[in-house]
C-alpha cells in the first residue's frame, strides 16, 4: 500500500517490522536519512524539533550508533538539521536550508500546504486511518477492476490502446460519461467532455486555461488544500467565502465579488470536502445569478458525486454548462491508482482546454480510460456504488455514535464520506500527538486558505469506527 | 486507432468507408459539421479557405444536400465559417470567433502550435504516415506489453496499484530507472526520479517549478513545436539557439546568455527531434560551462535514447545531475499510449518538483508504471529497442535511397527515427497537397520557434518506406 512508502518509521516494510533491510544500493544510514528527510517533509519533525538521542534512535531502529551518526551527518550535510552544542540535533528552518543554483527562483510553492498534502497520503501503517481522504482498499471492487482491465487487454483492437489516443480523450468513456451526467440533469455532448490524470488533473487544467497571475478566485472555506495550493502556485488571490450547511455564505459572495471582480468560483457542490454538506436548490440559483451579474466562470468539482443521493442539484445542471465547468473523477469509488478523471465544459472553452492538456501531458492513458468505459457502460460502477453507500451508511451511524460518545460535535449534519467535527482541542498538536501513537488525523488547518489554529478536524466515516482508535483518542485527549 | 478519430473525413471508420454512418445520438449533419470543425481546428481548413459546395460535399460523404445544408448551419451558428454570397461558406479567422463569457481571459493560448499539433496526431488513415512522431504501431511489442500488464494484475499485492501510490512514483519502476540511466553514465538515486504521465508532463513539471513569466529560456531551433508552445504559454521568453550537427551553435548561445541571463536551456541532446543529430562531447563541454558560468539550469530531454547508441554523451552524465535535469520516457520505444515518463534531477530540487507534480495530478497510474518496471528488470525492454533499432537501420537505408532518388538532401546525416530534408519547395502548401491525397506530412514550420516558410520537412524513417508514398510526392512536386 501506498501508506507504506511513505513513513517507514512508523510503516516498516512488511518482512522486517520496526527495523531497516539492507537493499541494493542504499546503505542502512542513507535508508535512515531518507526516512527522516521524509519526516521532516511531511512536517512530521517540524523545524525545530530535536531528533531523538542517537542511542535511543539507534535502539528504535535497530542499527549501531555508528549508522545513526553516518545517518545524522547526511541530514547535517543537506542542510535539513543542525547541531546544538551539548543538546543534539534540531531541525531547521525551511528558508535557512540551502538551494541551487544560487539563482534559484525566488517563486516559492506552497511548500506547507503540499508537505501537509503528503502526510494526508502517508497513512500510519496499517491501521484504519480516520485521517484517510479516500474509501479504505478493502472497500474497493478489486475482482471487478481486474476482470474489466483483462477484458480490455482481450479487446478486439488492443492496438488502440498503445496509441496515443484522442487529445480529449478515449471516445468510448466520453460517450460513457455523457450518458451518467445525464442522471444528474448535466446536459453534455461527449465532445464538451475531456479525460484527465485525476480529477486533480482536470482542475488544473481549468485553472491554467482561465487565469493568470493576479487574478482573483472564489473558493469555499474550508476546502481541500490541494486546490488552494494550485491556484497560490498560480500567482492568483484567494478570496475564501465562508461555507454553511447550504453552501456558500452569500452575503460574503456578492461583497467580495463587487470588490475583486473574480475570474472564477471553485466550489464542491455536493457532498463537500471536508464539511459533507450539499448546495442547497436555492443557493445554487443565486451563486448562478452572481456568476452572471458578474461576469464570472463556475468550476463545480463533483469528486463526491458516486456517494451522494442523485437529486443533490448540481450547477451544471441549472446552468447547462454554460458558465459552469463540471469535474469529477473515480479515485473516490473505483481506484484512487488509476487516475482517471475528466471535466465538462461549455463547448466555447473546449479548444482551449484541451490545447492545455496537449502541452501538459498530450493525451492520458487509453488503457485505463476503456477500462473504466466498461465499468460505466455495463452498470457495474452503479451496483458497486450503491454497495458502498449502503456500507457508508452503516459506518457512519457507528462512527457518529462513537465519535459523540467521545465529546465530538458535528459542526454540519453527517453525510457523505466526511464528517465535519469539533474536538474543543487544538487539532495540529493533537494530530501531532496522535501520529506519534500510530493514528492519522485530518487536523482542520488543512481546509483553511489562511492557516490558524482551529479545534475543527475532519474523519473519514469508513476509518473512523475503530473503538481502538477511539481509546487513544480519549488517551490523548486526556494527557492534553 | 488514433489516426480515425480525428479526421474522419479521410479516415472514416472501417465498416463504411467514404460515408457517414448513422449512430447513436448524433444526426449525419453533427458528424458532417463535426468533421469540419475538426479540420478547421486542425488548419487543414485555414482561415479564407472555402468549403466544398453543398452539392460536392453531399457526393463526397455520401448524404443529402439537405444534410450538408444542416451542417454548414451549424457551423455557421457556431461562428466558425461566414458565407459570403454567391460564393459560399469560408472559414473564419480565429480572433473573429465567439467566447463567452465576454470576460475570457486575454491570455491566448498558442492555439496555432497546438492546432498543428493535433494534426499530428491526426494521421491520414490507414496509410503509412512519413509525418509520424512514433514508431508505427505495428513496430510495438503488443505481446510484451499485453502479458506484463496481466502479469502486474495477478501480483502478490494487486491492491498497491489501486492506491494513490508514492507522490514521486511507483518506487519498483525509479529503482528500475536508476539502474537503466547508469547505462549512459547517469548516476541518480531512486530518490532523485519523479515519474510523469509521459516525458511531456516531465518537461511541463520542469517550466513550471522553474520558470515565472518573463524569465528568458534557451531552446533549440530547429525543434520540436510542443515545447515551444507550452514555454510560450507560461509567458517565458523563447530565445532560439540554431542547431548544428554538433549541437546548438555555441557562438550564438553565449551571445544570448550574455544579452538575457536565461534561466534555463531545454534540449534534445540525443538523436535531436528533428535533425536526427546529437551532441558531440566537446560541444556539452561547452554548454555545460557555460551553464556553469552564468548559472542556468540545462533540461535535457533524452526521448530518443532507446534508438541511440549507448556511447552517445548525455550531459546529465558530464554533470552528475548537478545543473542538468534529465527527462525520458517510453512513447518511442514501447507505447505512447502508456504515458510513462520520468526526470531526474539535481536532489535540491526535487521537493519542488513532487509539490509540482502533486498539484498537477496528485500522483501518476501505478499500474502502468509496475508493468514498465517489470519491461525494464528482465531485459524485455532492452530486447525490443535491440529488434527496433535494427528495423530501423534497414528502414532508414530504404527511406535515404527513396528521399534522395526524389530529390530530397539530408541536412544532417541520417540517424534515429527522424530525417530532416530540405525538398526545395514550400513544405507547408506540399503538406496541404499531399494531406488531400491522404499523406500526413510533417513540414519545417512545425519546428520553428517563429513561423516562417520553409523547404524542410522531417520524415519519419519508419513510415516512408512506401514506393506509393514517393510515387504521390512526384506527382504533387510536379504539380507546384
Amino acid at each position: 500500500m501506498a501508506a507504506r512508502e511513505f513513513d517507514p518509521t512508523t510503516a516498516p516494510p512488511p518482512a522486517s517490522p520496526g527495523t531497516l533491510a539492507r537493499h541494493a544500493g542504499q546503505t542502512l544510514a542513507e535508508q535512515l536519512a531518507a526516512q527522516f528527510t521524509e519526516r521532516i517533509r511531511q512536517r512530521l519533525l517540524a523545524p525545530g524539533a530535536r531528533l531523538p538521542s542517537v542511542r535511543e534512535c539507534a535502539r528504535r531502529h535497530g542499527v549501531s550508533p555508528h549508522t545513526v551518526v553516518a545517518a545524522y551527518d547526511q541530514l547535517l550535510a543537506q542542510g535539513l538539521v543542525e547541531a546544538r552544542r551539548q543538546r543534539g540535533f534540531f531541525v531547521r528552518d525551511a528558508q535557512h536550508r540551502p538551494a541551487t543554483p544560487s539563482s534559484a527562483p525566488a517563486l516559492t510553492p506552497p511548500v506547507d500546504a503540499t508537505a501537509l498534502i503528503r502526510g494526508m497520503f502517508a497513512g500510519a501503517g496499517d491501521r484504519p486511518a480516520p485521517g484517510l481522504g479516500t474509501l479504505p482498499p478493502d472497500w474497493l471492487d478489486l475482482p471487478l477492476l481486474t476482470s474489466t482491465l483483462r477484458r480490455v487487454l482481450t479487446q478486439a483492437d488492443p492496438v488502440a490502446a498503445l496509441q496515443y489516443g484522442h487529445p480529449s480523450g478515449d471516445p468510448r468513456l466520453r460517450n460513457a460519461l455523457a450518458v451518467r451526467l445525464a442522471d444528474f440533469g448535466v446536459r453534455a455532448e461527449p465532445r464538451q467532455i475531456i479525460t484527465a490524470t485525476g480529477a486533480t488533473h482536470a482542475l488544473d487544467l481549468i485553472s491554467r486555461t482561465l487565469l493568470r497571475p493576479g487574478d482573483a478566485v472564489l473558493v469555499d472555506e474550508p476546502a481541500w488544500a490541494v486546490e488552494y495550493a494550485r491556484l497560490t502556485q498560480l500567482g492568483v488571490r484567494l478570496l475564501p467565502v465562508p461555507r454553511t450547511p447550504d453552501g456558500p455564505d452569500l452575503a460574503v459572495m456578492a461583497a467580495l465579488v463587487q470588490a475583486h471582480q473574480p475570474r472564477l468560483y471553485v466550489t464542491v457542490s455536493v457532498l463537500h470536502n471536508p464539511t459533507g454538506g450539499s448546495l442547497s436548490l436555492g443557493t445554487a440559483h443565486q451563486v448562478l445569478k452572481l456568476a452572471e451579474a458578474h461576469d464570472f466562470w463556475v468550476v463545480e468539482d463533483d469528486t463526491y458525486a458516486h456517494l451522494a443521493p442523485p437529486h443533490l442539484p448540481r450547477m451544471a445542471a441549472l446552468d447547462g454548462l454554460q458558465r459552469t465547468l463540471y469535474v469529477s473523477g473515480f479515485s473516490k469509488i473505483l481506484s484512487p491508482g488509476w487516475r482517471v478523471g475528466f471535466l465538462a465544459a461549455p463547448q466555447t472553452l473546449v479548444e482551449r482546454l484541451v490545447d492545455t492538456k496537449l502541452l501538459s501531458t498530450l493525451t492520458t492513458p487509453a488503457l485505463l480510460e476503456q477500462a473504466m468505459a466498461l465499468c460505466l457502460e455495463q452498470g457495474a460502477l452503479r451496483r458497486h456504488a450503491e454497495r458502498v453507500v449502503q456500507r457508508l451508511d452503516g459506518a457512519r451511524q457507528r462512527t457518529v455514535q462513537l465519535a459523540e460518545a467521545h465529546g465530538c460535535r458535528f459542526v454540519t449534519p453527517p453525510a457523505g464520506l466526511f464528517g465535519w467535527v469539533d474536538t474543543g482541542t487544538d487539532t495540529e498538536a493533537l494530530a501531532q500527538a496522535m501520529h506519534d501513537d500510530g493514528w492519522l488525523l485530518a487536523p482542520g488547518h488543512l481546509f483553511h486558505a489562511r492557516r490558524q489554529p482551529t479545534t475543527l478536524m475532519r474523519i473519514n466515516f469508513a476509518t473512523s469506527q475503530d473503538a481502538g482508535f477511539w481509546r487513544a483518542y480519549a488517551r490523548v485527549r486526556q494527557r492534553r
